[in-house]
């Protein structure tokens, strides 16, 4: 897997403990303020980790509906130094004005003007067959946790992957949330990977937002290393996406749809 | 301290552990779509905790620079049922069209729109001659764990909370942690209670924009469970602000302004 060390800054402090004072070098997770143009237009200002900012940008204008497929993609220039994407698409104007229109902050890390809109429910029922065993959860939960070390040096990002069984197809972290899961279906756009009959694996807390930007691609499973709101727990419910939560060693809560689960 | 308990949602979930499969009833965070209108305009949707509206309104006004002190808001009427904020203020026409024509999506948990502007900083920069002992904050950061009974019980909410000293004078809990400090704020405001000299506590993460919003209110120390990002611990570093991270049992890292530390 890549790391790029930009996801990282070394500061300087002051340790205080049980044997005194000492001066270290703390890592901490870098933020990174990111600003999307489409079509010439500035469309949105993302605080973000700094790396993989082709998928993010990929990523978010999918979740926000304003493309459907890498195609939708005509141009995508990336400035890292000053922070920009720009993206010009096949223009969809009604798309855009609606996201133009909107103004939902998210109640979670990480940049979401998803909007849950009661109409798009029947379109997007999740229809899966996929089953998973319980020990598979709890074993793709604890590599998941490994592999987040990024988490482990500065206590600072969230992780999440899209799986195969117990199997990490791909892999994200940011100090956003949402981003992560984003970064992880621009890949998937990009590179043309599928999500059929795939399983979201998430650090972070699932809330309507994460559960309206994984219905869109069809995954019908979710774990949380954390809780969901009541929210995404209605919305996994009524949607038919299997939601599985609060994973810790060898403990699980199966919210919705606990059929694939055997 | 009130507790209502509309905050949480008991939901019905199959438990999976090492003795097998069992049925229980787990409380989770309930998850709250707040919309704002100021002076008969929608300003902003906010997924947050259906608890304390009225401070997180007025602090989230406050925030974003909307408001300046109780005297601007002329009328406030909340409608808990339609999820609605309506305000009226004396009119800044300045103020509104600045803040309606940004677009920046914030890393963190929670509705923040805040952008930090280097010309705000000299203007800003925290004078103040408030220290506090090592042990103090170690015990004031252990009372603020104890208090958040809601995160104990459904691992879904953030916590803040502003101190004098070790002790706690206002205390809030929501999903989005930016919220929880705009409640604070909010409720400030509201009530005439002084920011000055004194501590804020908070269980998330310190990036830019928590930074923007306690130097607005003057705080002259941010004490997180959580670690800052390299911008929040910049921003901090440049505005005179003392930041102290990952406050665990008996350790601590001083990121910053290390001299109000004693």
């Amino acid at each position: 897997m890549e790391r790029t060390p930009e996801n990282i800054e070394s500061i300087p402090v002051l340790k205080i403990g049980e044997e005194g004072r000492s001066r270290a070098v703390q890592p901490v997770a870098r933020e990174f303020m990111l600003t999307i143009f489409l079509n010439d237009k500035e469309l949105v200002t993302i605080m973000c980790s700094p790396e993989n900012i082709r998928e993010l940008a990929a990523g978010f204008l999918f979740s926000e509906g304003l493309i459907r497929a890498k195609d939708d993609i005509k141009k995508m220039d990336i400035d890292e130094w000053m922070g920009t994407a720009r993206i010009e698409t096949a223009r969809d104007s009604a798309a855009e004005s609606r996201f133009f229109s909107k103004r939902l902050l998210a109640s979670g890390c990480g940049g979401s003007a998803t909007f849950y809109d009661v109409s798009d429910a029947a379109v997007l029922r999740i229809e899966s067959r996929l089953k998973v065993p319980a020990g598979k959860v709890m074993s793709l939960a604890k590599v998941f946790q490994h592999r987040s070390d990024l988490y482990r040096t500065t206590h600072g990002v969230h992780s999440a992957a899209l799986c195969e069984g117990s199997k990490i197809i791909v892999f994200y972290e940011d100090i956003g949330r949402h981003n992560a899961v984003d970064k992880i279906f621009g890949r998937c756009l990009l590179d043309n990977i599928t999500t059929k009959d795939r399983i979201i694996v998430t650090s972070g807390r699932v809330s309507s937002e994460i559960l309206q930007k994984i219905v869109k691609r069809g995954i019908p499973i979710i774990v949380s290393i954390s809780a969901p709101t009541d929210l995404g727990v209605k919305i996994a419910d009524k949607l038919g996406v299997t939601l599985i939560g609060l994973v810790r060693g060898r403990k699980m809560n199966v919210y919705t749809h606990e059929e694939r689960v055997i």
